[in-house]
Formats: C-alpha cells, sequence, structure tokens
C-alpha cells in the first residue's frame, strides 16, 4: 500500500506529462498553469480506494487525473469576474489575471473536456458517467452558492463539495471493477469526506461553517464527520489503512 | 428514409422534453433557455448518417442531442462579455442578459456536462470519445479566433466549425455501429460540412470569407466545397439522399 505522500507523488507526475489534445495548441498553456500546485486530494482518494480495492494504484491514474482536471476548471471559473471575482489562487495570479478573460474561459472550458478524455480511457463508460453525474451535482452547487437558493450550507456543500469527493470514491471503485453490489460501504465513507473537507476549510479560512457556528462547534462537526468515516471504512472487508490515513490528515491539516 | 425537417422535428421534441440532472435545479431554466430555438442542423446530420447507416434515427437521438448541447454551450460561452459580448442571440437576448453572466457561465459549463451525459447513454466509449474530441477541436479554434494566431481563416474555421460538423456524421456512425474500416467515404463527406456551412454563413452575414474574397468568390468556395461533399456521398454503398438534401439546403438556406 502507498503511503498518501506517494500517491500525491504519483498523480503530480502524471499530470505534469499529460498530454493534451494538440487542437488545443497554445491554450494548453493556460491549461498546464491551472493545474499546477494542489494538494491533489481528490486524485490521492481515488487512488488510495483503487489500491485498497484490489488494483495498482496506476490503473486509477486517468480517474484520478479527470478528477483533478475537472476540480481545476472548477476553480478557474470560479475565479472569473463573472462569478468570485478572485485575482489569486494557490499563491498566484489566478489564470483570467494571467491569460485574460477570455483565455481562462475557454481554459475551463478545455479542461472540462480533456476530463472527460481522460475517464473515457477505460473500457467500461461507468467512470465518465459518474463524472459527469457529480460534475452536474457541482454546478448545482455553484449555482445554489451564487443565487443564495439554499436552505442551509449542508444543502449547498453536499453539491459543491461533497458530490466531486464522493466521485474520488466512486471513480476509484470503478476504475478497480468493483463489482456495484460490493460498493456500498465504499460510497457511504466516500459521503463523509466533502463535508469534513469543507468544515475543515472554513474553520482554516475563517469562514462558512466557522462563521455561522463558531470553531468550537464546527471542530466538533468536522470530527463527527471524520468518525463517520472512519465507521465506513471498519465495515470494508479490505486494507483501507491508507484511506484511514486520508482522514486523519484530513482532520489535522493546517493549510 | 425521413426527410430533414421531420429530423428537426424529431430532435426538438427530444430536446423539449429532455431530463437534466435533479441536482441542477433552477439552474435548468437558464440551460433550457440557451438550448431553444435554433436550425439543430448537427443534429439532423447526425440524425440523417444514422438513418443512412442502417438504423432507425431514434438511435441516434442521445447522439444528436449531444451534440446540439455543445453548439449551445460553445454559444452561450461565445456571447460573454469575455469573448464576444454578444447582447443577442436567435433573436432574443443572449444567456448572460436573460439570466446574469454568473448564471450564463455556469449553463455552459452544465450544457457540456450534460453533453457527455447524453453521449454516454451508449454502451460504447466512442461516440463520447468523439464528442471530447470533437468539442476540444472547437475550443482550439475558439482560441485561435480570439488570439488572432491563426494563419488564414481555413485553420480557424477547420477547428471551430468543421471539428463539430464532422463529428455530426462520426456520432451517427457510432451511433449506427458502423465498423471502423467502413467509415472512410462518409468520414470525408463530413470533413466538408463544416467548411461548407461556414462560408454560406459568412456570405449572408458580410463577413468572414465573404469580407475577405468578396461575395462572389465566396460563393464559389461554397460551391466547390458542396461538390466534394456530394462527390464524398456518390462514393458511400448507401442510401445517402438525405445526407444529399442536407448538403443542398445548406447552399440555398437564406436564415
Amino acid at each position: 500500500m502507498q503511503a498518501p505522500d506517494a500517491l500525491a507523488r504519483l498523480v503530480g507526475d502524471y499530470l505534469a506529462t499529460l498530454e493534451l489534445n494538440p487542437d488545443l495548441g497554445a491554450q494548453q498553456g493556460s491549461m498546464r498553469y491551472a493545474l499546477e500546485g494542489g494538494k491533489r486530494i481528490r486524485a490521492v482518494i481515488c487512488l488510495a480506494t483503487a489500491e485498497a480495492a484490489g488494483v495498482p494504484p496506476e490503473t486509477a491514474l486517468p480517474a484520478a487525473g479527470a478528477l483533478e482536471l475537472v476540480h481545476a476548471f472548477s476553480l478557474v471559473h470560479d475565479d472569473l469576474p463573472a462569478l468570485d471575482d478572485d485575482d489569486e489562487r494557490r499563491g498566484r495570479p489566478s489564470a483570467h489575471v494571467a491569460f485574460g478573460e477570455g483565455v481562462a474561459l475557454l481554459a475551463g472550458d478545455a479542461l472540462l473536456a480533456e476530463a472527460f478524455r481522460l475517464a473515457l480511457s477505460y473500457s467500461s463508460t461507468a467512470p465518465a458517467r459518474e463524472l459527469a453525474d457529480a460534475t452536474l451535482g457541482m454546478i448545482g452547487g455553484q449555482y445554489l452558492d451564487i443565487t443564495g437558493a439554499h436552505a442551509d450550507l449542508d444543502e449547498l456543500h453536499r453539491l459543491k463539495t461533497g458530490r466531486l469527493f464522493a466521485a474520488s470514491v466512486g471513480l476509484g471503485l470503478q476504475a478497480a471493477g468493483l463489482p456495484a453490489a460490493e460498493q456500498g460501504p465504499w460510497r457511504a465513507f466516500g459521503e463523509e469526506l466533502g463535508l469534513l473537507f469543507q468544515v475543515v476549510d472554513d474553520i482554516l479560512d475563517g469562514d462558512g461553517y466557522a462563521a455561522l457556528l463558531g470553531a468550537e462547534a464546527a471542530r466538533g462537526l468536522a470530527l463527527a464527520a471524520a468518525r463517520r468515516a472512519r465507521a465506513a471504512l471498519a465495515a470494508i472487508p479490505a486494507d483501507t489503512s491508507v484511506l484511514g490515513e486520508i482522514v486523519d490528515g484530513l482532520v489535522t491539516r493546517s493549510v
């Protein structure tokens, strides 16, 4: 079993040498810029899930890469003036500041289409179908965020953050070819990760759940999600120790 | 064999009743708005190709719908202030004027993801893979358009317009399950349609090829593309009469 850090390096190398569609020409530069940096959490979850489910993590690299491309697409579009209007991302100028709004808009579009190309590397349509559903859920969450149409933060983040985290487990299972009948407890695990990630994010940023509930109550929410995640792992008849490490890392992370 | 008008009605009914991902919630309204109207040329080519290749056109409806969703996505994003900044589309306010820039941006993203969901209705990954490659080529063309990095209009439109027209034939063949070894002359036909469409578009709008070459020379270019398209059809061992009608319609259209 490879540790989370080793899996992060694996996906980092994969993305750094990823071939993009040659028709994209110089547009590729803005896409690679948007893909640099980041913690690769979704990809690491996908690779660790696949390895725990019985295949070499390399088998899941196209699926893990697809998740990171969808994540990068969502950040590039979120940062645009029409949405969050953020000038900085991962300590650097955001894509539209570095390349202009038009190129950044197209870079996001191309990252999404390339994500599907990667998810379509498998002989089954299942990974790409799961990616499409998760992406649509995430966009539904972004819509709730900008219109304020959500009843509460849970409804918002179940979609905006949760769908892609759940799919990180789901695509790992699909890449491993685990039969649907055996996926239940794995998916229950995946359902907890988005909330766990988001609450800790809000505590670190002092907004969202932390602003709404106070840091202490938010910390309690994160610990409860981590507890449920570990309980789900305990129900899986496989060595899920690396997934357990990932849960620990999500609880204790400081960046 | 169904006539082009009947095929257009078929795809119009399909799109009007298309179920979108329920997680999209009220965002669906902006997507349906962006899908209304339009000539459905790409979808009709796809359905007519599938029927000529030996299956009922209904078999190709998800593929044809996917092409229209990709086309609608590209129009919604092209019309945004960051790209062409067009306030009107199909005689109505463009999506960002009707719904705001943020919602329009997300509507385009969601149309693209839904397009893949449709193309993934088939048991083979081939239709979705072809859609991904065509979409990436189209985006590469949009990039050339906004950066002015193309050597000539042919290079620009081979990508920006041509890729999705060629894929309209390609997805019809995939939906029909035509073996790759038999697809050659069909694909040669599909390669001519983008240029034919674009040159006539420019003649009607008085820009592009018409502005560069004059209306008469542009007309000659369109007729030459139509001639090559008909020659390609003549090499196909099937009843391609409806595809011939479509070529005639593209040459003589006035809107």
